[in-house]
């Protein structure tokens, strides 16, 4: 009853983080889940938006989305459709309060950064290896900006799921449309949780199942703190 | 140290169901959690939506939206907007899953039932007063409908939080902006989690903070279980 | 040849005012006509429109919606379709300009009152409904804000229409698509037309009808005049 | 206390309609009531909108719009704006209303007529410019279906309003500015009503006022139905 | 194996310039091509986009659009579909691009002038004729304004294309449909380019029938050149 | 006079075509002219547009878009801003034309092909890259249908322009920012012009300097056309 990666149950995909991939912003990472590939892109911007205008704290805000061509199927663009959806939505707002987590606001100072995370290719588990990529690129963008002590701390982010009742890390497509129950986990460096969202695809799941499924997330988020910080020393 | 309305901190807001709200619909219930009050309404018709036509299956839907003046400062509508937004979007996939999780679509057979959940004012926990109350209009109309075991189960559920470092069940707005951390739980009548939303909102927390949470929601689903089947037998 | 529901034909249907529906705002009503109930909220705030700012004069304006489940049939939401629809237009516009008619925009100053009228359950006679309703909750908001003497008299409508060749008042859904002459009459309470909308349903009518249909429609607002009095007093 | 232009109080102003003005389409006509200039065309296709479909009646409606430059200060374009607004939504559907009230929709078979009123001029009175135009250009295009009996009557329309507390014909912009009360008179050339819509614009009118512009309205639009039947004939 | 109106493959359509076609804006033409028949009006206002203020540079811009009842069969309106199609866009900005090319910004001073060109009637040559007509809008534009030497020149255009492997100049609709080349070509009346679109429709041109074109489109806009200088003097 | 990159008036930038850099879709191609880099991916489906049905040909189409973080300054999401712009519906358009200019859609059959070009980052010269790396992609997705005859040539786009009275080969986007004059030159692989679109940016520009433009096009294309041919046999 192994993977089909071959991979442990409490394994990760290879997991890739490429620095610098663009030239006109202060952070960006092409990071890889797998065949999972996301466009991280920090900007910054002095100023912030207006409702926090004067306060003296700065802002860090995300957009998600994903390319047509990144999926098994091509999915049409929401910028044709007119509207964005659902899911897009609550996954950039996701993004955004996962980073915002570990932002000093007021060492940042009155400046935005604007993370953009593009998927270029989707092969499962896209919003958390957005949300570890932009932990980089923001990384490289604060250093950029002069203020590295606007981070608090680290944030990375993995999925867990229940396929044929045994818990496992890191789902590629294949498996998370099989999966009875689904968790993203977003940690601190520090270990400590950001967001937990965990749901019942098939069947509820118990306090148990629950139980196992924390303790593979922090497994993995461990794991990917350790890469993060390897990428951000080389 | 208590909380402004005498409650204790595992205690329920004043939970009131009344069933039969509407007269154009199968299922309806107007659920009060203290000063929130939802109107759910379940409408029922034959068919399925395109994708689903000719599988057997039935299909439940839900949609959250919030009147311009169910704040406490007016907010504007959607539809004057054009676009819906993240956060009721959000909400509104919530609900849905959460009331998909204890359907029998085989049961329900070919008819699509659409919930609407729409919040008259709001005091804090709308999306899960909207959940608790919908399970009871869903039954309603599954059972004007005669599929009355389309239902495998019930499903409640509750907001808990962090304040002032003491985990506190049901949370009214003006603990919910005070909130250190902040999750919504749903669970079924029979005890198991349909979904679990964790999110720090000021300070990451520990798995320690997070096991206190989820006893409290285990504890306030158990008794809104009561409270609705209780409303179901009147 | 009497009415479905047992009422002379220039009886208005029972009608029933709730004050004080909604903790948030200064004004609200639940107004029911018969079945139909539209929860009417008047919110205040500082400030006016940018184009009349510095005039010393207020603005009164009116958000006219209905709820999915409100009708028959349930009706898709306009935030979901992205666009409002020409009745909701049409409607909204129809109540801003009745209750400006009875308003001195001098009185209230630089203060802006918006009236939501969002329709609970519809059974005909919603517009109608609306205004006489909006015109209590706006009452209501005008002694709260301590400028009373910004309103220069009361607003009252109704529905008048010719069914089987009969005038009669108030027209529940059930007559109103039967009606061959529809017409919507807003008065002011001193006996005044603020507003007559007339519409050949099905033939065109004679001045002879017309007159009828007048004459029906001042008795039923005088009426609601008496019923808004009673309301506002208690 | 005569007219800016002249006028006696119950004179229509310079009324031209010229038929056959576009190639494409089966009836057009620019219609001029003064400096109101209307293009109107009505065109024809097979087969009726799904809802009527199998019905054996035709479908007769209409849209109606405003070029940028033909007001006084240029308006932008809703196409631009992405969204219609109230005002051109409320006029299209008075349109429609209008002209379906002289069609025998089982005569007409299933076909549709989409009427298209544009303004190329604004100079007040533009939506009573555009049925009485509009009706001209349907007459032709009845005829040239080969369903002249397609038509029950014909219907023409015209504003009147109370301007310095006399009530007058056919109000020009500068005029309907100042209006105390407008009303808008679409009749039959049977002389029966179709539509009456009066709104008092600063003070609430009585019912003699109303009755004096009722008889205004019949006047102009006896004078409207004989300037069509003339340009119908040549 | 002459054209269908008799016409010498290169000779203009007969064109005809009305000038002072409106009431209300400084500058407006109604320009035919044949059978193609585009208002053009020139709005002025004073001031200049917010991202250009301060600059003392003015601004021209332009937006075309199409009736519904323009074109053989009808065409939606975009205010309806709620969006601005490609061809749209891209003719507007077209004719915007073309006029500035001939205005001295400095000159013009911060005032705006709108183009607004809307095709009442469609056969072939739109854009070409709405540039052709614009120009002479705002020639009386600037005059209107006092700043006739905002104007550093004058701007035609006018439609080339290969037809049965003859080129030939201003084609109508019937012979743009079987095109195997279409170039549209926009020059000053000092016959230098402004722009130059040349797309195969059926099969690649060589540089051999490129410069055919070309020198069609030279010998067609010094035409329509002479026209517009006839209509500004007359 | 040297260019700031010490290119050659007529070199073009270095250019890399990185094919199959997708795993999901038949055709996929990196390419990058200097720093400009742009994600070409060719979509298949068996069946074609509605308006196609039942013809036997097939269909290919085209859609273009830019990164936020593509620019030097951001630029916000077409999807966010609900709309898609003038530009991007432009090129998307100029696109679709050339690539079908090669295709011999009764070869293709009734099959589609969607063209995703997406510039992750911008230098200039994005929609002449996007179609020259497209014609890659589109190469390997009909040879991957096991239709290569569809394909009847090959297409490739370069940009041209006068720079200090100098014309110039490829422009990045800090001389294409100065020009005065621009041209986009799309051309086959056997030297035939498939689109050639110049616009006058500061003057218009004579038919001297319009052929210079040209000549320089068919050098750059035809050293693009080696390129990708060199692409496509490695």
């Amino acid at each position: 009853m192994t993977r089909a990666d071959g991979r442990a149950d409490d394994e990760l995909r290879q997991i890739k983080i490429t620095r610098h991939w663009l030239d006109h912003v202060p952070g960006s990472v092409l990071v890889e889940f797998g065949r999972t590939k996301v466009l991280c892109a920090a900007s910054a911007s002095t100023g912030v938006p207006r409702w926090r205008a004067g306060s003296g704290l700065g802002w860090v805000t995300a957009e998600y989305a994903m390319l047509p061509a990144a999926t098994n199927t091509r999915n049409d663009r929401e910028s044709v459709k007119g509207r964005i959806g659902g899911r897009t939505h609550e996954i950039s707002r996701l993004i955004g309060r996962s980073l915002r987590g570990i932002i000093d606001e007021k060492a940042l100072g009155e400046n935005t950064i604007q993370i953009d995370c593009d998927v270029l290719q989707a092969d499962g588990g896209t919003r958390t290896a957005a949300i570890t990529g932009a932990y980089v690129a923001l990384a490289d963008a604060v250093a950029a900006l002069g203020v590295p002590n606007a981070l608090t701390g680290s944030v990375a982010a993995v999925s867990v799921g229940i396929i044929d009742s045994l818990p496992r890390l890191d789902l590629p497509y294949e498996e998370d449309v099989r999966a009875e129950t689904d968790m993203n986990i977003v940690m601190t460096g520090a270990g400590a949780f950001v967001e937990v969202q965990g749901t019942a695809e098939r069947a509820a799941f118990s306090r148990t199942e629950l139980d196992a499924l924390l303790a593979l997330g922090e497994k993995g988020c461990a794991d990917l703190t350790r890469i993060q910080m390897d990428a951000l020393r080389s």
